[in-house]
């Protein structure tokens, strides 16, 4: 497409000649006819060199290349993605391979994967896409314009909203890990409840999502999860929420709306955590956390204190060695 | 069902009017004709304020409410979710959607759903459950009354005992990680050996435990295994072993019986674990342990020096201060 | 198969009496007709007590069993594991219970287990081998000689080398992590490059690799992965490293060739590792590594530095008692 309406659809204003744009890359390889961008001025230097068709940028650099002029490049740039690599397109319809029991409700406008399993009372809504393999227990309901890739499985009853992607291998409801001591063996607390995921959450392949023990694991809206990102049972996560990969919450813990959960973090059970708050990669939250806090390490503290004491914690031989020398000293005084 | 019933079946002693009971809840959140429990006699306030239709207590606590009294209220209310809300049945059979080897053998008791794979000379015993799109490889043996959840793996000749439950996306056998530099490459080790589970073992989703290089990879009976655990070849598990979310134990390493890991731990190769050691959140296994010890920290050490390590490291900037000020003191002092 | 024909086959020399063996177990359990060996000469000892049919050694030890004498026994040991446990054969076909869409090409030589799904112009090569429950995506290459264990799923247009071994559960090609806050929501970047997987790779079971944004995510060959490695978007890994369970690489990082990450290993987004690096369980990498380094910790430190801070760490509680005697012999000192 050409430059021209790129601009126009992504809001931006056209600063040199239009040219047909075919593909997108990175500013360093970029050239002919692809487009690319620039988010952060440091890197302007790069732009200088590009050999791009067309760079999104935050304001005119005056470069020879054309540029489109827009607020936001970064996310103009998301946008231009879009135009020129659209979704793949599904045809509606049920394969024949696969298995959609008789009492479930699966939209005339969604595509099911050969190799599906449907369960009964199931319900899969307008626009879904089911691929290959996943398995949609009794009584699961699939919102509308929702994709699952291969081999998703939504244990019974569980809910997902809409406008959702689950990448390959999630597991949605599996039982909550709840056990008491019958005094010759563990009894397994039957895990009765569900887990409701809102709409517009995505979630990283080979994640893990167990069902609450009597009411519902929740997931809200906007929520982003990485890659095998384990989340307990009556756990419950607000809206926008950022959960990177590797990182677990325990169960019946409470994270708020907006919180960032950087790679390999951990959240204890029962433990509430604030809005707005931010936990570094592989901190590990102990206790509750009030709303904005950015912590760090394990246990978890605030972030700029635990870049002090991992300063200090690098030179502890050296500490070690001035209290060694204080030692002698003192102990040369006193001989005295 | 009445809650004369429920205190029958489970060896309460009703105290107050008996009721029809529909449903179970947390005490928050019970009403009208739902069961609760209470167990820890700190929450006494919350069973004042319960609308429930009943209440599993440890001792008459005098509430307005019917009270079912018994000596383990928990374990209590978990038998009586057994009751309210019994498992699904399942209509025994093969479906014609799946692939059995004409050389495995299914008891006709056994429910096989739509896109199982059952390998040649596979066994699955009386009232196996096998979900959907589960591969069940050659000669490997299901024990009775197991259920595998959907896309559940069974490598070659691996064993389960009865009454286990596979969470999705479990797999038990692939091949332990073993290479030797041949001197231009890491040459493969093939991995000839099989994993055995016992029984009542619960194992969580996506959980995955590699077979032995020559012998077996060990699973003990009654042990629970929560989501995301990677256990090692040549591994073996003692009975009644509990290991939390994202734990691993890397090869050859022992664990004993009625351990406890919990999430995010991990045990080096080569280790042994005494029976009832206790691994808090996160912690570092890189030595032997005898039996009872409790352990925190990477590396790993008592709990308790864990806990006054934690404190001082948390401090570490003041101590840093202290120094300083003994130092200029002390150079105060030489000036003299 | 003969003693003798062994040590033909894994070129060594063959000291003792010639006899038939028939199977592989360790030094403590290898009897009758089973072969071993002896990688370290400390473990001599266990040599004398051997019941072993035969044993393969660095040198000739005097046994009272025959041995096999070569330059690296742990070697050659596998190499006999190979000629003892043949690979399974499979007989090539593809399943009529699969689904493989008309414009992909299966070579003939290839088997494709049941319940497989074969994506438009998808591609797999001589040899191959498809267990049950793998989706290969439009687009996507297998290369020849390649196994998919069951339930692997590859996305669109990803490429998967020769002679790779895929264990289950893996996911190759799920969209990288990255979105863009619009002022109400995250905005999802367009994920559209792709993953490329060398020769000679073995990914462990349910390991997630994501596809690069806009070029491609590269796995160099002879890449080992143990079980549920995570590897971000337009991450790359130089030829023969090692990354062992549970590891983590977040996005645009670069490994370099023959590093080795141990089990529960983290390494930062936009990092770069160099050739030969070896970081110890549980490092978390958050700065550049030059070629050759040894790390350990988290943030991750040289590992001879992080074992004498460790030393010290664990003893906080009496450097803190030694500073607190300082401070009061000074306090008593002043009093004077």
């Amino acid at each position: 497409m050409l430059l021209s309406e790129i601009a126009r659809d992504i809001g931006g204003t056209l600063a040199g000649e239009d040219r047909e744009i075919t593909g997108a890359s990175t500013i360093e390889e970029a050239a002919g006819s692809d487009i690319t961008f620039l988010a952060n001025p440091k890197y302007r230097d790069k732009a200088g060199a590009c050999a791009a068709g067309g760079i999104i940028v935050g304001e005119d650099l005056g470069l020879s290349i054309p540029q489109i002029i827009t607020p936001n490049p970064y996310l103009s740039f998301a946008r231009t993605l879009e135009l020129l690599y659209p979704e793949k397109s599904h045809v509606p319809g049920i394969s024949d391979m696969s298995f959609v029991h008789p009492d479930a409700s699966v939209d005339e406008s969604a595509t099911v994967y050969p190799f599906v399993s449907v369960g009964k009372n199931a319900r899969i809504a307008q626009n879904c896409v089911i691929h290959p393999g996943c398995v949609i227990g009794d009584g699961a309901v699939i919102g509308r314009s929702t994709t699952l890739y291969p081999n998703v499985v939504v244990y019974d009853r569980c809910r997902i909203g809409e406008h959702c992607i689950l990448h390959s291998g999630v597991v949605i409801g599996s039982d909550g890990f709840g056990f008491v001591w019958d005094g010759s063996k563990h009894f397994k607390i039957p895990q009765k409840g569900i887990v409701i995921v809102g709409d517009h959450v995505e979630i990283g392949s080979n994640c893990t999502i167990d069902r609450a023990a009597l009411t519902s694991t929740r997931i809200g809206s906007d929520v982003k999860m990485d890659n095998l990102v384990q989340v307990g049972h009556n756990v419950t996560i607000g809206d926008h929420t950022i959960i990177v990969a590797q990182s677990g919450i325990a169960g019946s813990s409470h994270i708020g709306k907006s919180v960032t959960l950087a790679a390999q973090s951990g959240v204890g059970g029962h433990i509430t955590i604030g809005d707005g708050c931010t936990a570094a990669a592989r901190a590990g939250i102990a206790n509750d956390l009030p709303p904005g806090k950015v912590v760090s390490g394990f246990p978890a503290m605030d972030h700029r204190q635990w870049l002090r004491v991992q300063k200090i914690t690098k030179d502890l031989p050296d500490l070690l060695k001035r209290i060694r020398e204080l030692e002698r000293r003192f102990d040369a005084l006193s001989k005295d």
